[in-house]
């Protein structure tokens, strides 16, 4: 039974979900950071996933990855499973452009995050809405 | 025509050939950390890859995150693709031990790399040329 964990949770906004990952919007306005979760039970590294859902990973990290460049004037993609802090394996998906506020360093442990406003979580939505609609079987889910 | 980017030779040593991806060990003792480069021509984002060599490369990825993770120990795999200061395409795929240089931080842009002697050098060739034998085709190559 697939649970989200509390950290991801806290950090995070939920937009919705593809067939295999939770989608996660991180609450920091200085990049648009987006977190895949598969929604399977007790996994924390890609290999142990079966094949088919390694496979669905795959398709929804590098289909939402190529979507974001185009929508969001990224400069450059970083994709990355960590996992150091928090064992459930989630996958970011980062859009970075020149001048952010890490740029050109990786993101993690640079800034506190600078959360979202209301009206700026509202537009992201629909923005995702219009740009993931038919993306591997994306559906928004009430955050 | 696939050519190595510079500073990617600079900072690592070639210890193979996957199908598709040049097999690199960062030049830094702190972490077993690996790098895979599609041979491929002008390729930054994985997107750009076709259907065929995206999934070799999520397959030599994933592969090799997973024989690393049993015979080097790990505590935890770290897989990512940025690529914000070299834009050829590079997978990272990073052996972390809970108490290593960075632990439990992402490993970019914390310390200075400390070199391989020639003898550790030596003795990682011959652990991988036995871990990755018929593993994605791989083949050794001098380097």
């Amino acid at each position: 039974m697939f649970e989200l964990d509390s950290r991801l949770a806290q950090d995070t906004l939920c937009m919705g979900d593809f067939t295999l990952c939770r989608v996660l919007l991180m609450n920091d306005r200085q990049y648009p950071w987006f977190i895949l979760v598969p929604r399977r039970a007790e996994v924390s590294e890609l290999f142990q996933l079966d094949a088919c859902d390694q496979q669905l990973l795959w398709q929804e990290t590098t289909a939402l990855a190529e979507i974001l460049k185009d929508s969001f004037a990224a400069d450059k993609m970083n994709v990355a499973t960590l996992g150091n802090m928090v064992s459930q394996l989630h996958m970011h998906v980062i859009v970075r452009r020149k001048g952010d506020a890490a740029w050109p360093a990786a993101v993690w442990g640079r800034h506190l995050a600078v959360p979202y406003t209301t009206g700026e979580v509202a537009g992201l939505r629909q923005k995702l809405g219009l740009v993931l609609n038919g993306v591997c079987g994306f559906a928004e889910v009430a955050g």
